[in-house]
């Protein structure tokens, strides 16, 4: 029997399938043969029933059937009477390529050239230059250059000077902290993949909210570990459902992002970080708080400070970003955590790759210098960015319900009926990717649910938003 | 009871212990404390026997009596009659971190900066700018950044031009590679740890050239690999002992630098190469071939295509690296394999941190473009500086054995008696910091040699070597 959750993985293993040219039955094949190539489909698996992967890819039954017999044709597959579609043992003497287990393989994080001519991307967001800060502004000179590279030995804690920087950054934010206390990371996901590589051993248990960013969802699935979902209100989880989860079992790891949250948008107030803060030092189950969006605020409510700041002898660590601020392909994070932890991690750090290019850093260094500066201009940016974004909902898809966010990049969209991983299939045939709810959930809810950035550039957002617009009429349709 | 390695896992864990100021029991104290609350000596952990440590360490019984009567008098340890010294569990409330394996813990990538205005660090060997070729060269214009900054999506494979680049150059080196076979990373270092996490298990069985570069054992240790060290002669390694291994266990990776191996110097002759080849074609074993050195020339004889140009269907992931030419600041390496190997290695790379800095890429590019004239200027440089360790060592040290190796960075002495751990922590006291041969060992072998790099500054060379030579001085009469 195929289960729900092996349906996903097999569309996100498919990925963008349908976006290319040619009958969408050769488009399938093509796609499943590919995968079956990489190993993302194993020999000996039973392909889902034509009706079942037809409905979940919004297709007709017909292009499955097509698709199923091509790759018969072509010696990928056997159709046995009464028993179904089986993907056939590798060739002899084909290369082994080990999977790399449970985690969803296909988050959309690159798009084959090809398809970037075609499809309006609405699935991740990054942030583009800043017309008030110039690029040009962040060029290293000639002397720049050769004064980091005089720099001889790897420095792989980061550079000293970006770590005093960051240092006095969150010290101003609120959490005191010294320069030792800081390790430089290749953005976010370093941090959040180093961290969950220290603590995380398969089958512990990682409490985290539902939803929450795919990416993180992937590194701890990746490390084998067992979720436990915490459900997300207006103001961040709920305190009553991680007592009781403690009360059974101590979570390894605790993975929250208090503020702005992804995909919510919700903000944690103050009284709820303290109480998390108090049960973080009682329990001694390690936080990781994600501090990622805490800048990207442009709601009047005020942003209390990081949980970090109530629980100063208790083990959090809070990792945070410039790419969401600055730009995506600086790839500057950091961690920031007691001495100890951080000549842990720092070790782990030098295993993975001997520290972060020193050119970057350099950078980054500037960045920070000017944090207070750009933060403002970001801060209008986003504002004038979601403001398009509702006139376009509201013309476009007046259907679907949203909460204006209190900051970060994303708006989280419940449709009025049907499932939106099946929308997101349509989607793609009319020329726009987004990324589906269940992407972000760790069992499988918020099928209802989509997640739109605003970060796009105003006529793109238009086209794609018109697109989606259109999937939606023709998903509507099909519903009825 | 002590093992051996674990010996040697206490000596790394301290690390340079003795650099500092202050009377020697008070520093070991301090060292041993430390490396008890980072957790790198664990709790009940049974310390070696005050005679056993003084040999290894090369100090007086008297000076590690001290340290542990100290230790006892702070709360760190207990001192029970006739049964030795034990570390004390640690008080409640502590943070506990997680250890992280089996490895080497403290490789000396980066020294506490008050240790770098005292020690020479012979250690570990960096290239430093070329007169040659100015670094002015490399800085990014405000337009090159302006227009880096322009690419809005990730791009965790690298990015597209720095890709066709450095298969262009793959290409010219006899090995024919198109830029979809490229994954770009944050040095040789994030290559091999990519690689191990595909292919590694617990337990599983890596083979290697003993001795080999630290980092890799650190890796390999690191997610549980089981090592079979194979022998490095004068021309790489026995055939026949990799032939013997295969008939009882196929490896699940073999790792192998045939081309200035670190740290011998090396050179693997062709017809070596194609049987290295043969053999992974018929065995299936998996091939990862590290290029680091290859452009690393001086000597006469001619540098042979890579294992990887013998061998076109095989699994052969060659890994190499910009730094070890240019500047080890930069942090750029690659892979090159199949392209079902490389979008499986991509999974993991975005998983790992979405991938490497762009301005760092963008850099490269300029770097690869002129990658035979760097390379030519590196080679006039390095031979010079070649040549002046030489006539140090004739000076200084008469009665070290070693062979001038055909291309690298490093000389690899043997020692005509002694222990080169023990020497290592006596050259600590004279200001000098240097790799025995048994970080480079698998099984605790090649306790006899040094690796000294000779890319350091001919100044800096000249008082390293000079206190390595009243090390050996003191050492030399302490056997005798």
């Amino acid at each position: 029997m195929v289960c729900h959750m092996e349906m996903q993985q097999l569309l996100q293993v498919l990925g963008p399938w349908s976006a290319g040219r040619g009958a969408l039955y050769r488009q399938l094949a093509t796609s499943m043969q590919a995968a079956i190539q990489r190993g993302d489909i194993a020999p000996l698996t039973r392909l889902p029933a034509e009706r079942v992967l037809a409905q979940a890819l919004a297709v007709s039954r017909t292009t499955v059937l097509g698709a199923y017999r091509l790759l018969e044709q072509e010696g990928w597959v056997d159709r046995l009477q009464g028993s179904g579609t089986w993907v056939r043992s590798l060739p002899l003497g084909k290369t082994y390529v080990p999977p790399i287990g449970l985690a969803a393989p296909n988050i959309p994080w690159h798009l084959p050239s090809t398809q970037q001519q075609i499809l309006i991307d609405l699935s991740v967001g990054t942030p583009g230059p800043l017309a008030e800060i110039a690029a040009s502004d962040f060029a290293l000179t000639a002397s720049d250059i050769e004064w980091v590279m005089a720099q001889r030995s790897y420095s792989p804690q980061g550079w000293l000077p970006l770590c005093q920087e960051i240092a006095s950054y969150l010290s101003r934010c609120g959490l005191p902290t010294s320069a030792h206390q800081i390790l430089v990371t290749t953005g976010a996901q370093q941090a959040i993949a180093l961290i969950a590589q220290l603590y995380v051993q398969r089958g512990e248990v990682v409490a985290l909210e539902n939803p929450t960013y795919f990416g993180a969802i992937d590194i701890f699935r990746g490390y084998g570990a067992q979720l436990a979902p915490l459900s997300v209100g207006d103001r961040g989880i709920q305190l009553p459902e991680l007592r009781e989860l403690c009360k059974t079992t101590i979570p390894r790891l605790l993975y929250l992002t208090p503020t702005f949250q992804n995909p919510t948008g919700t903000l944690m107030p103050t009284h709820a970080r303290q109480e998390i803060a108090r049960l973080v030092a009682e329990t001694r189950m390690p936080l990781l708080e994600d501090m990622t969006f805490v800048d990207v605020r442009f709601g009047e409510e005020d942003v209390p400070p990081p949980i970090a700041s109530f629980c100063r002898q208790g083990p959090v660590l809070a990792v945070g970003s410039l790419d969401k601020m600055f730009w995506s392909g600086l790839r500057i994070g950091w961690i920031r955590a007691a001495e100890t932890i951080i000549e842990r991690l720092l070790q782990l750090k030098e295993r993975a790759d001997l520290g972060t290019g020193l050119v970057s850093q350099a950078i980054a260094l500037r960045v920070m210098q000017r944090i207070e500066q750009i933060r403002a201009a970001r801060q209008r940016d986003v504002k004038e960015r979601l403001a398009a974004m509702e006139q376009l909902l509201a013309a476009y898809l007046p259907s679907w319900q949203w909460r204006r966010p209190a900051g970060g990049y994303f708006g989280w969209l419940r449709l009025p009926a049907g499932n939106a991983q099946e929308l997101a299939q349509l989607a793609l045939r009319h020329g726009v990717l987004i990324c589906p709810g269940s992407m972000f959930s760790v069992d499988g809810t918020h099928q209802s649910y989509v997640r739109l950035p605003f970060l796009v550039d105003t006529e793109i957002m238009q086209e794609g938003i018109a697109r989606l617009a259109s999937a939606w009429q023709a998903y509507e349709l099909s519903l009825s």
